[in-house]
Formats: structure tokens, C-alpha cells, sequence
């Protein structure tokens, strides 16, 4: 069983008319895996909806009780791609399972996006990872603590 | 490197009007990876553009040598779900590289398809699987010789 | 109050694994139509499932008694690309009504489709048309009897 | 020929990863008209990429003389909707062309849009509308003067 933990981030922004803007809404990830043939096998969890230039201390140490609380060997944490490294590391001391960290640079809901590339891209990864804390981008598994986020090339990359 | 071939099937099926029908086109696969934003790192070859319970023989063979006479060490294979099976079974004696057969049950070209999941979710595999035979489809790595195609539940499965 | 009869085409294609084809499935139109934010003013009825040049002339009278039988002023008729001349030529002793013909080259169901713009066309071109029978493709509005399907260049012209 | 001014608006926002924000970009248009079998026939000119709510009296003055200035006599404008009505009645003493204002609720570039649709009824109402001011959304043609954007009800109505 995978445990999917969303926090929000780019991969589930919604845009509302009536503000002019983005925010971030439901989930889209449950439709997605309904369109990839994928209807059982997880459980799926709504700890926050932020951008994770806004997460704080405090925010990093509910995700960490609720992965640690988790019975499930294996976690998908859907967060936004500009703090992922920084959560990745404050999940670092858990040695027991499997978690994968997924975001997107382009929301789910857009025409063209990652999104479902990297949703595919983690749901192997956590299958496959022994126990530990990894990042899953652009095409890639990194390990919590030596990744980063490169701004201007809007990749992820080894450190 | 990953080397990608591309031998037809479902996932690549384009709708031509003029034939009142669906025909397998061009592979979409390097357009989906660049909206995934992975730029590199791959090379594609198109082998043939045939629906699986099309091929013969002669085709296995030559999808046998292409992939025998790759130098990447990580191969992806592009194939009709229908006979995915037989085509891992007759690449059974290759030992020294990973091959991971992919396809899909809706076409890339669909808004809802399992296209780009199950492209992302094969990327993935085919880097962290050892070397060996595998089919991941429907969110699973299943090994070539100990998997079907259930075509009532229009899933793949253990045997 | 707008009539929507469905009788088939490729505009409501829908890909089926199993059958290794496509088949005409249940009309996207209402769903479309909520995507454009049009939630009331119609109401819709399937008359047939049928690819146009399967369609007898039981079928188009069929089609001519559902159009005279509906006490709406304006009607939208889906179908098929390849005999749609003829079915409006079929429907041209009707003098009272605004009946618009729409279909599409590509499968509404298709990433890339003309479906929704044709959808839209004709949604404005049957409220603002006089009573008369009309194809709406390409673009562009055509009177039944001085139009015809041109199947090399894949357009709708006048003759 | 049908002459298309775009002045920014929802419908041509994209999302920037790197400013965690949407802003206006490059107008679709073109590619929409593309996939919807559309290859001529008209003309495209980027005036300005404005959210309809930074629209000055300047920039709706320029729109005017762009209008006025084309040799066109159909004209398409992509506009902000929460502005659209005021838009329109800046044109109100220009009565030798057909002028429709078209926008969307949500960007073309999501995956579900009303931006296609809109795109198709505005295409067809600026062929079939007598010389005039009108905007076309949700489905309806109004006359500029006698429309609002009833912002609760996200929906255009006639006043």
C-alpha cells in the first residue's frame, strides 16, 4: 500500500477567475491515477495546502509526524518544487521506509505539464528505492541532502 | 543513456479521418518528455509501427538485435499491450542490460490516457531495476515469463 | 431553448483497448459544454451511434422526424463529416427551424481536436442564423444543397 | 478576413514556475485555430498582454485606433473579462464593422477551458452579426451597453 501525503504545491494549483489568480486546490492526483489504470493499492491524505516558499518549521514537522505515523512502508509526499530539498532533509532521520518526494513545474491541470510524467516517474521509484528519503524530478532520483533546486535552469540537480 | 525503441501499439495510435480509423503514427514520446521536462539523456529509434498481435517472428528478431546490438545499458521498449508478454519472453536470454517494455491502454494522443503515467513510471524503472526482462504497466514491474495480460479486467497481472 | 440530436461520427469516437479500435461511445457534448460554462438552455437526445457512412435513409428519416417533431426553433445535429451534405440536403423541405449540422475531423475526445471550436461555432451560429439547414465545419457556415465534403484536402467547401 | 487584436486577459495566461505565478504570454490563438482546421483567412496583431483590470483609458484608446485603423470590417478582440463591458463601450461610436470581444474564464492552456468554445462562437458570431459592438461569452451575444459581468455568478448577463 501507498500512502500519499499532498501538501500542495505548483502540481495542484487551480487557477480562480474571481481573483485573478492561481491557488492551490484538491488534489487532482486520485483523477490521475483513475486515467492511468490505477484504482486501488493507496490511500491518499490532504496534510496542507501551501506553496512551499510558505511552509514553516512548523508545517515541516507535521508532514514528519504524519509519515512517521504512517503505517505504510512506502510514501509519496506531492510539495512544491522550491523547498522540496529543505523537507527532504528535515525527513532525514527516518530510516524505516521508503519516501519519495514528487512535485511539478507546471500544475496537473494545465494542457502541458510534468505532472503525470512525474507522478508516473515516483510511483516506480517508491516501489523500487530501498528505505530512505529521495526526490523524484525531472527524470531523476536524488538523495535527500544532496539535491538541490537550480532556479535559473529550473531543474533539480546533484549537489 | 536510455535507449528507447518504439515498435508501435496503442500508445502511438493517431485517428486519420481520410481511413475512418485509428493508424499507429509517429511516436509522440519525445514531445511527451519534453513537456516533462526531460531534455536529454535519450536517444529513439523506430522500429516498426505495428499493432502486437501483429507481429511475427521476424519482428521479435529484429527487436531481439536491435536491442542486443544497443550500446546503453537501459532500454525502453515501446510495444502494443496485446502481446507484450511474448515479446519480454523471446528477449529472455539477454542478460547484461535492463529492459523495461512499456505501452498503454488509451492512446498518448487521448486527453485521458495512461500514456505519459506509464512513461514516467518505466523511466524510472529502467534506472533502478536491475539487469533483466520486465513489463510495467498498470503502476507494477512485473518480470518477463511471470506475467499476462488479463484482457477481462484489461489489466496485466502475475502468473 | 437549443434541441441537440446526436447520431454519431467521429466527434464522439471513443478508443477501446480491447477491441483494438475505436467505436462511437456516449456523446462528450454535455461535458463539453460544462467546460465552456454552459449549464442550462439545451437539452439533448442520442438518436443513433453510427459513423455517417453506415447511415441508411431509415436512419435519415429517422433523423428528419426527430428535427419536425421538436418544438424547438433551433436544433444542432452531431454527425458524422463523411455523408453530412447528404443528411442536410435530407432535411431541406424543413423551412421553419434553424437547423445547424456540426461534427468534427478529430475525435472531441483527442487532445488536439477541432471539436470544441466546432461545437462553439455552431452554438452561435444556430442562435444567429435565419430558419434554414446549414452545415457549420471549418469555420465557416454552408447552406445545405451547396456544400460538399472535398476528402483529399479534408475541408468542407462551397459548390 | 477576420482580423484578431489580442490585449492579454485570462485566456492567454501561463504559468511561470519561477514566479510561482500566471502571467499573460504569447496568445494561443493561432494554435487553436490550427487544431481546430483553420488555416487562413484571417490576421493576428499582439497589441498589449494587460489583465483587463490594468486597462487605462490609453490602452483601450489604442485599442480604438487599432480598430478603426484596420482595413477589416470583422474583428476579433481577446480581452480580460472583468473589464470586457467597458471595453466595449469605448468602441460603441464605431459602427461600419462587426466587432466581437471574446475572453475566457480559465487559460486556453489548461486542460479543461471554456477558451475553445468561446473561440468557436466568436469566430462565427463576427461573420454572422450585423456591423456593431457585441461580446460573446458564455454562449450568448450581447450588445456592448446592454451587458455586465456579474461577478458572483461568474457569468455575462444582459442589462
Amino acid at each position: 500500500m501507498i500512502q500519499i501525503f499532498t501538501t500542495g504545491g505548483t502540481i495542484d494549483k487551480v487557477y480562480f477567475d474571481a481573483n485573478s489568480e492561481f491557488e492551490i486546490g484538491e488534489s487532482l492526483i486520485p483523477e490521475l491515477l483513475t486515467e492511468s489504470n490505477i484504482h486501488d493499492g493507496y490511500a491518499i491524505h490532504d496534510l496542507m495546502r501551501k506553496d512551499s516558499l510558505q511552509l514553516t518549521d512548523t508545517d515541516r514537522e507535521a508532514i514528519r509526524e504524519a509519515v512517521v505515523g504512517s503505517a505504510a512502508g512506502q510514501i509519496l509526499i506531492a510539495h512544491g518544487t522550491d523547498t522540496m530539498a529543505e523537507t527532504a532533509q528535515a525527513l532525514s532521520a527516518i530510516t524505516d521506509k521508503t519516501i519519495v518526494l514528487l512535485g511539478a513545474m507546471q500544475p496537473a491541470r494545465m494542457r502541458r505539464s510534468d505532472a503525470v510524467f512525474n507522478l508516473g516517474f515516483a510511483w516506480s521509484a517508491v516501489q523500487l528505492l530501498p528505505a530512505g528519503i529521495y526526490i523524484a524530478m525531472n527524470g531523476e532520483v536524488f538523495e535527500a541532502g544532496a539535491v538541490r533546486k537550480n532556479l535559473k535552469a529550473q531543474r533539480f540537480e546533484r549537489i
